[in-house]
Parts: C-alpha cells; structure tokens; sequence
C-alpha cells in the first residue's frame, strides 16, 4: 500500500522543474500524512537542483519549508491529531540515540540525518521527496506545531530561514542590551533582524549597499551600515558581540571579525566554499573572537522559535506563488529578486 | 628617584642582544620590586625582536615569563611580602573597570593592555621592559604567586605557554571522557599535553612525523597522530571535542576541521597570519563547528593554572642557559632545536 502523490520535480541536473508523479510510503505507526498548504522555495532548493555538492539524486522534489494540515495518523501517533497545523522544516529522521540526537542536535546526528528531500529513508531506504507536492509522510516526532495565531503562509519560511537564525541567537544568550550584526537582506537576513529585535538586541544591518536601509529599518533594524565603506566598518570596529553572516556567496570576512567585540562571534550560515580572501588570525587571537558554522536547528528548538514567533507574531516576508511558476521564481531569486521568500501555494497543483 | 637595573637588549629590528644598562621606575604605593631569578623565552620573543608585526620599540628587553623574589614593597601592598616567590607573565597592566577587566579577561582590556616589554605604562608613559634582567616593578594585581611545591625553572614558561593552552582547556570545560587532540610538540604543545592529561582527557598529539611519537607520550599523550598522514587523519574523523593549535606556521586547518566532533572547537594559539590553504566553510557549517582565537588568559586564571599545576606537580621541560646565550638560543630556537622551552638564569648577569 502507498499514496499516489502529484509534485513539481527536477529530472536532472539544472533541469526546468515539472509536474511529477510519484509514490509516498503508506503511513508507519507513529506517522503523520500532511496535506501540504504552503512551501517556501530556500536557496538551498536552487543549490541542490543544480547539484553543486555533487550529491543530488533525482528525481528531486525540493522544498523543507513546509506547512500543511494533519489528514491520517497512524496507531501510535501521540502528539498530533487530524486537523492539526504542523510543520516539517529540513529534517524528517535522525538515530535519536547519539550524543548529538540526545542533547537535541538531530541535525548532527552522529549516524546520518534523514533530510526532508534527497536522502534515504532509514527503514525502507527510498529517496525521500520534498514539500513541492500536495502531501507527505513524516514521522511525528519531526513534525513541529504552527501556532494558530500565525498566518500560514508567513510561517512556512520559519521552518529553515527561521530556525537557521534563531539558533545561534539563542546560543549566544542574546537579550537586552546585546548589539547584534546582520550580514545580508534575504530570507534568512530580514528574518534573522525580526527575530533578534524581538529577543531584545540592538539590530544593525551589514549590507552591500544602503539603498535597502529603510526597508530594514522598517523590519527592526536599529542601524545599517554598507560593507564596502571603510569608514563606517572602522567607525563600527569591535562593537558586535554576535555576527550573523547570511551572505550565499564568497566575501571578505576579515572586516566582519574586526567588528567583533572581545569574545565575539561570527556565525557563518550561508555560503559553503572556501574562505576568499583568507581569513587573517591576528584579529581571532588578539580579539579573542571566533568562526563557527551552523547548520539549521533541533527539533526541540525549531518549536521553541515557532511558539516565540507565535507570541511575538513574527512571520516572513513573502511573495506567493502558484507552482507553475517555480522555475520563473528560481530566476528570479537568483538575481536576488525577491522580497524576501518565494511560498509555493499548493492548491495551484490542483489545475495539473 | 628610579632603580638602575641590568638587562639584555635588542637595540634595532633583528639585532643580536646585547647587554643594556636602563632604568625602572621607583616604586609606586601598589608596585612590588622584583628579584628576576628566572625567565623563560618565549617565541613570541623572537617575533618581537624581529619586529614582525611593524610595532616594536626599541631597546627592548624581552621577556614575558618571570618568577623571581619580592625584595620591597609600595605601602599600599596587601597581597604580597618581601620574600614571597612570585611570577610575571604577559600582562602587567590593563584598565581594569572595561567588561572586559570586571570579567577577568584583562588580555582583552577594550582600552588597552600594558604588556611586559614594548607597551607604554599608563601612568608615567615608559616603555616597558621584559624579564630579560635583574628586577622589574610591577603593580601587584598583575604578580601571581608561585606555589612552594613548583620547581622556579620549570615554573616560569607556565606564565605564558602554561595559561595560553590552560585558557582554553577550562573554558570548554576539559574534563574525564573529553577527548583533546593538541597540534605540534613545541613549548605550548608539551604543556598542553600535561594540562589536558591531568584535567583527565584522553590526550592525542598531532605532528609532522612519528619520530616525537615516544617523548610524546611520555608527557602524558595517549595517541599520536602523523598531520601528514591522510589515513591516520580519516582514521579520526568527527572525533575531538577539542583540538589546541599550537603551531607557529602557516599549515592547513581543513584536515584538522573535520577532525572535530559536532560543535568541537579548534582554537588557534601559534600562528598569526592568513589562514592559508583556504579554510571551507562546508566542515564548519555541517559539522556545527567553529574556530577560534585565543590569546594567553586572564589573572585569575593564570593564578587558578599555577595552583592546579602545584597540586599536580607540572613543570615545563626545559633547558637552562646564561643570559650570554641568549643569542645562541633563538638560533636554535628558530630550527625547533630546543626541548621544549630555554630559561635564562639571571644569575649569570653578574659576571657582566
């Protein structure tokens, strides 16, 4: 027994997405089936269909950022009922009994995490398949609760762009009083300066030009401040105790550690490659600064960051598109031209 | 009124040391005077005489880890009297009301650090001068005291190798069951491998060649790694929680990054420069680790280091010489040819 599905699908490499029929699995005792509403389209579903780690698998149906209503659960399903509005962000699996699993970094997992699309299922090891499609299948334990006070189709990007940004701001404890530095006005960017002014902090946008200053004001930004310009770098040197670092291609980093504070970190969460030009110890060791890499969030804190975006009403930015226009959308984000995330509605699926 | 004093000198960039007759400043109400019986040399050392990073001032007396006798005392003195064995490191000022200060991380002073030698005093404007001499006068909130049970020549590379690979064991909270890996068997790694071995790591040296493998671990090391040996390197992907990079040198941190265990640390202590190969930022980001810089640690925690190091009787390894030989020494020094730090009997300045 299986679930006919009707998704959007890249073929191959770099090819045009397309209607795509395919099967989900028939549901396991502590499954959800998901009515899929809402996908927002991430960077990454763009890196991915064009196989830039050299490990995509296709057919590839894209798409973690997903929101949807409960319509079956299997036998044992506990948390959630039918009718219920939940969320599935970048993880559907994990071991669950490693160190990482255990102290709630699935997304470490020691053994291998299973991603919402292009990676084995670890009981029946089929590809799994994403959330530009009309339903899914997922293991409740890695589905999330959308707080009712929040608009759907707002939400849906919080489920990768929100927890990728919420979870180093609460590693750094940040709160009243912290200066934090946004680096990039994206999807991750303009929710990461939402969620660090709700949390308190003194917000300052880094970007490559000032023609988006008001814009960010207008999201909780307290200061922007233009990458390229020396002087306000230098005016701004040693300030930020956390930098947040959206940026999805290849840029200096050394004037960001500069404007660290003693102890400060800059967290890298949107370009993979090598680091251009190199990256200078000097302002690591004498500021006593540091470089970390985060990869989204746990489960645990991914529904921690949907209730406080609850209760602070914190939603994306979005442009909502029908699924026929996916490919047009993926152009169009890829010269930045977007305010600031492309949600698929997956009713338009329904005309195929 | 100021005391006459006897020291070794560089009196240009690159300049051998010479003997160099010079003043210290009479004592101030919190200032000790200081007997140097002692004082290790220090790379860094090398370095500054060298003039490499475009700041030193000349004459300098070098030297930065100091124990030697209290002879006098200001009148406010509280901590300290005349006979108490006591050690000099890095920091002999900073402005103490910073975050940085209140939190005891005087290396981070945000206005500025006065350092042993080549820093302006902030009262009378002085440059300061180092260890390599007689006596110096230093305020007593900067002196730390020397446990009875320590050998003085053993004691005295602990002020500044000693705290700099302490700092960052503690603040990752180094304990039994951690696994620790240290890069390079020099005057840092040796004492880190001391250090984490008695905090109760598991202790794993990583080196050029396998020809260190037996003094290695005869320090305490449990395992040791060849760097350049890429099966010895995958053999132990994803294992360290943290690793201390003490090397001096421009090498490559890719390998050492995937050596880390998810959200490991690889803290950098040795080399100043461009970080060259490029560092990736995929095994950062993946693997939710970081990277970060660490200079020397603060009061409190050298004091906390030199008591832990009473308890457990550890002492660097070292060579003593006559301050005549200092020369001889950085030659030697600069070929690695030293195991594992030279001291510098003061002693032997009276026969100039």
């Amino acid at each position: 027994m299986s679930i006919n599905v009707r998704g959007y699908a890249a073929l191959s490499p770099k090819g045009a997405l397309g209607l795509f029929h395919f099967i989900r699995r028939e549901l396991r005792p502590d499954d959800l089936l998901i009515e899929i509403l809402y996908c927002g389209i991430c960077h990454s579903d763009l890196h991915n269909v064009n196989n830039e780690s050299g490990y995509s698998k296709y057919p590839m149906v894209p798409g973690h950022e997903i929101v949807g209503r409960v319509t079956r659960i299997g036998q044992n399903v506990k948390k959630f009922a039918i009718g219920d509005q939940v969320g599935i962000g970048c993880l559907v699996d994990s071991c669950r009994t490693c160190l990482s699993c255990l102290r709630g970094h699935e997304q470490s997992c020691l053994n291998f995490v299973t991603y919402a699309y292009g990676s084995k299922d670890k009981q029946d090891g089929l590809v799994t398949q994403g959330g530009y499609s009309e339903s899914i299948v997922v293991r409740e334990d890695f589905a999330l609760k959308i707080p009712k006070s929040l608009d759907l189709i707002g939400a849906a990007p919080l489920l990768c762009a929100g927890i990728t940004t919420w979870a180093p701001l609460r590693r750094e404890n940040i709160s009243k009083g912290c200066k934090v530095a946004i680096v990039g006005l994206g999807g991750l960017g303009h929710i990461a300066i939402k969620l660090a002014k709700s949390l308190g902090a003194e917000v300052t946008l880094i970007t490559r030009s000032l023609d988006k200053a008001d814009e960010a004001k207008a999201l909780g930004a307290d200061f922007v401040i233009a990458s390229g310009d020396n002087n306000q770098m230098s005016a701004n040197k040693a300030k930020f105790q956390l930098i947040l670092d959206t940026v999805p291609y290849s840029h200096d980093l050394n004037p960001l550690v500069s404007s660290l504070t003693a102890n400060g970190k800059l967290v890298l969460l949107g370009y993979f490659g090598p680091i251009e030009p190199s990256l200078n110890t000097n302002q690591l060791i004498f500021g006593q600064r540091s470089i970390e890499g985060s990869l989204i969030g746990g489960i645990r804190e991914t529904q921690e960051m949907l209730d406080f975006c609850g209760e602070h009403q914190i939603t994306a930015e979005t442009e909502l598109i029908k699924i026929q226009d996916v490919n047009k959308a993926y152009r169009r984000m890829f010269k930045s031209d977007v305010k600031y995330r492309f949600v698929i509605d997956l009713k338009t699926i329904e005309s195929e």
